[in-house]
């Protein structure tokens, strides 16, 4: 799947969406952000904000047909059960299709639930440019193809559209419940993430006429550098990991390269956790820098800093108890999610939690991403579940 | 400086050099690959092949002002010496200007030695491309400035140019003569070396989701080669290093990737220690392979293999000889070049050896390339009386 979003396809299946929703009876509300808003009346016509069932249309380049898709559909699939068994809530529910969670296209992730959360401004989110044109920016695309709403994009129940309370279902896009053996993942919170580039400086030098005491080696110090940041992270029972390594385009075979660029992305369900592992690992650079030859320096920035997140003890009991219900707590389990999602977001502002399914090993951001029938179905019978059990409770 | 071989900056220095070595009254020959014989005729009017001091013209893109052009331009200064003071030489003498030295522009350094060597076929040598345009060849360069010679390119007496001796001199272009506090170094050989293309399989995966028990991960893994590499080079006093690394362009930072290329270059004076230090990264590379996670695979090729060569016994004497009378024992010594030089294709078929002198802080292949006039000029002295010594003994 490759619906990058406010692209053409992208519009296509919002329209689809649209006349799914209208058709199961809702109201639709688009805001500022292109997010859309589709809600269903409960029993007691109170005004409190919806319950609402969020995730996200859009995918990666190379995507899969789960990540997103799969917690919308699912939202859909609940209304369309409700319906259909004539089953009325007592307050009013519904679906949040958010914008540009990938941020593949328009390079910010969880941009429009982080703008409905007050923690990105509407005007930085708008200016996001797509990285392959950047002519084209986020706001002019959601004019383009009319989904820059009439809603303010945020959490104020005055100007904005509050929600109740915010569950997603989602992929685990991990191996952990599929290697326990278990079906639906209960999850309390998000894992904390900092983004770091590493830049080491070194000295271009002949590969063949420098001596290894002569050389100002920065490949050999970066590499180093990746290996220490991994071992650090073990000992802390943490995540550190590099995606991204850059030499200058004029490298060659016979050249020490001047300097070497990479990313370190560190994670860990607490934030001192995520904080020691930097910190030692920035103490592990310095000592590296000066172990080899004549030494290298390095610098260092700080892309992204994403705090820990805790889910709302009720949203997440609603869960455990269905869980209970459906598979029994052999085939559940507490979970904390490695990536980012909405619902991280949404919890700054009303009770929220996520259901996990297993996808096939692991694999997510893929062409190869998959989630059986079977446990596509338990996770929105969850989903409907815990939905009920909140709107009762 | 910044002279592709067979610009137009190229063609420029080459009539400049044909004219100078005229108005000294030398011949000039040019063969099939645009390598241009300037020779002086000796006393005894023999028709042994010329004594040859020999280097390069061209440069890297982003080269100095010294490597290779201080040979020819050292050579120069010789025969103009000579005349200046009347002296002949007994055999003839001359300068050779060796074409695409660098390989900077058309991919195979040392190319046209190496033909003339009979080591790289004419044809492999013609059809090179411009690497920044395919439409242009070596051979189609040759043909526009008129230097597809009409001698064949060879070393061979009866159609080619052989040559009775090859003197090259030469900047270190590493720290050693600098660090030592030496003047001359006398060039005994080159070391040998090879080069190799890692590739290493992973499988791209999520850096928040996936514990580290369960990764594919490449890029530690080739961190970790890159490391060892360096160490068994360390433990056989050998050189590897490291000088390109390459991630999919579809890289991110919470991607793990699911491959890493990188390049090792292997060197050392003797053989038998550059295949040790191979098969000792390899072996070490398969452990790596399956130490963390789920494992990952590898493969590697072989780019470059050039074996060590030792030069001529009688031209290391000659040069030893006129050091000792220049700076005396203490100021020289007996090296091994770290690089390859078109003196390691002529050692093949007369005989050849080198003088190197100091460069500062042994940085080549840059512009801030230097080496003081005075260390100039010692080496052109050392030049012209190891040719003279040559010639006598
Ligand atoms: N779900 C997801 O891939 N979010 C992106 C941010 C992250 O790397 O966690
Ligand atoms: N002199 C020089 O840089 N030669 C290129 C081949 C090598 O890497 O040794």
């Amino acid at each position: 799947m490759a619906r990058l979003t406010l692209t053409d396809d992208d519009a296509k299946v919002r329209k689809w969406f649209a006349e799914e929703v209208q058709k199961l009876g809702c109201t639709l509300s688009v805001d500022q952000m292109g997010n859309m808003f589709a809600r269903q009346s409960g029993s007691r016509k109170s005004s409190a904000p919806m319950i609402a069932m969020g995730s996200h249309l859009d995918t990666q380049p190379r995507g899969g047909r789960y990540d997103g898709i799969l917690g919308v559909m699912a939202a859909l699939e609940v209304l369309r059960t409700m319906k259909e068994n004539n089953f009325k809530t007592n307050y009013d529910v519904g679906i949040v299709n958010w914008t540009n969670e990938e941020g593949a296209r328009f390079p910010k992730s969880m941009c429009s639930s982080g703008v409905w959360a007050g923690a990105i401004p509407i005007q930085k989110a708008w200016d996001l440019r797509d990285i392959h044109d950047p002519t084209v920016t986020l706001r002019s695309e959601l004019e383009r193809h009319g989904y820059l709403g009439d809603i303010a994009c945020s959490n104020d129940s005055a100007t904005g559209y509050p929600l109740g309370a915010h569950f997603e279902l989602h992929i685990e896009q991990g191996p952990i419940l599929q290697e326990t053996g278990r079906s639906i993942g209960i999850v309390q919170g998000a894992q904390g993430y900092r983004w770091l580039t590493v830049n080491v400086k070194g000295k271009d030098a002949h590969t063949g006429t420098t001596p290894l005491s002569a050389r100002h080696d920065a490949m050999l110090a970066a590499s180093k550098m990746i290996v220490a940041s991994n071992a650090i992270a073990k000992r802390h029972d943490a995540l550190a990991s590099t995606g991204i390594i850059r030499v200058p385009s004029n490298a060659s075979t016979n050249t020490l390269p001047s300097d070497v660029t990479f990313t370190l992305d560190i994670r860990h369900p607490e934030d001192s956790a995520v904080h020691a592992v930097q910190e030692e690992c920035l103490k592990a650079f310095a000592t590296i820098s000066s172990e080899d030859g004549k030494g290298v320096s390095f610098d260092w920035t700080l892309d992204t800093d994403s705090p820990a997140v805790k889910f709302d003890q009720g949203c997440v009991e609603s869960i455990k108890a269905v869980a209970d219900h459906l598979v029994g707590p052999e085939k559940s389990m507490y979970m904390t999610s490695g990536a980012g999602h909405d619902t991280v977001y949404t919890s700054q502002h009303c009770p929220s939690a996520m259901i996990f399914v297993p996808c096939r090993d692991g694999v997510s951001h893929h062409p190869t991403e998959y989630c059986t029938p079977e446990d596509c179905a338990l996770g929105t019978q969850a989903l409907l579940e815990a939905v009920v059990h909140y709107d009762q409770t």
